[in-house]
């Protein structure tokens, strides 16, 4: 049995919701509110300590990280394969998945996390938010939250952000030039990574990612889209779909 | 033909040493002297425009990334497997692969950082290290630099990167009471990505890992380092043998 914890479709979850969906197995899918700060419920934390989702639990045992969890269901589930099988083409992909982890989505997060928080915390009192912070358990993730939420990133930092977003972008659209998919002639983790952080990126994100700009990533985003099991990920519950869109300002 | 650029025996470079001797490859040896910012020459950024090492060259096509590189290196040369066959054991692996990419070696840098960067910076002028600086090419880098070569980074900063370090090694010591090595049964990538960066640090950070502190984890260090693979890799040419130890203070 294969049960996913999991927030809205976007970013890390979609992540795993795409490769669940693309492999056609089926889950339990057990959705976590992030803005109701549900992932670092005490339930949850027994869970996953680390306080993120997504979270694969297969027949008990529970498997962090979207990027393993994604290269552990393509070795459990082999059909349709997401890691090709020629050994440089598979490299390109981890290059991607990586590039992904390290640089793409914190940059993202970032920004996001700037652009939102005050949504979220303006409802609460100080000793209320004091409270949910305590709750965090990486260290890095409070630093993230609190300074977002007292002080703000600074214009300089955001800015950095916005230029690994637009490197990102540069990066795939170089490889797009190469071949119909990230990682070269077969769709893998690679297209499944990327489309994961920049599935809503022409609506919020413009300037960096558009037809003008990146039409290779445009026009490869419309492909991705056309696939049944990206459309069935991206139509999951969204707890954010019922909230104020708080994102698209 | 395989080549590998590469630096001392030491962090990203050791970890696809300890794989290549680890598989009995031969591969061409290209050392790089970071200490002299060698991977910032022109002629590198020719072989990785990111300017890190280490970089495989293998018939001709590069190959980036030491955690992509070992991965791939264990595609195209199976034997000995150093990823297990089985599935969540493998996930193990990458789950220790991928800690140390993103939390445990950049803590371990920032540190190793700021304790060497001045012996390095102290012999150049203003002018000559504000060259250097700008050679960087990725912009994160260049502010690690030039921040370690400033102001220096705060006590605050320190201790949380060695509050990592202790983290990573405390995880290390519960994989060990589960299994003789990190991902389980079997020697894997794992051991190696981690011993990567632990080689050195009983005798830098002895009290984060010592037979007192990490018993299980000085126990697997001594039989890493009784592995003839692991012994060669230690053994390969230094520049900083040569030079005064900056780190060992």
């Amino acid at each position: 049995m294969l049960e996913l914890y999991h927030a809205e479709p976007a970013s890390n979850s979609l992540k795993v919701l795409l490769c669940l969906k693309e492999k056609g197995v089926d889950f339990v899918s057990h959705l976590i509110n992030i803005q109701a700060f549900e992932q670092h419920d005490p339930a949850f934390l027994e869970i996953n300590p680390d306080g993120q989702v997504p979270v694969l639990v297969h027949d008990g045992t529970v498997i962090t990280e979207s990027t393993v969890i994604n290269e552990y269901l393509d070795q459990v589930f082999p059909s349709p394969a997401l890691r090709p099988a020629a050994a440089l083409e598979c490299a390109r992909m981890r290059i991607f998945t990586k590039y992904v982890d390290e640089y793409f989505r914190p940059s993202l997060s970032q920004i996001g996390w700037q652009l939102m928080i005050h949504t979220i915390t303006d409802k609460l009192s100080p000793e209320e938010f004091a409270a949910r912070l305590a709750r965090i358990p990486r260290e890095e993730k409070r630093e993230k939250w609190r300074i977002a939420a007292a002080q703000g990133y600074t214009a300089e930092q955001m800015a950095a952000w916005r230029r690994t977003l637009a490197e990102g972008i540069g990066k795939m659209e170089a490889a797009l030039a190469k071949g119909p998919w990230l990682a070269g002639p077969h769709y893998s983790l690679a297209d499944i990574s990327c489309f994961a952080m920049a599935a809503h990126m022409p609506a919020r994100f413009g300037d960096i990612m558009s037809d003008t700009v990146s039409p290779r990533v445009m026009e490869w985003h419309r492909r991705m889209r056309a696939r049944p099991a990206v459309a069935a990920a991206l139509a999951m519950p969204s707890p954010l779909k019922a909230a104020a869109r708080p994102m698209r300002q």
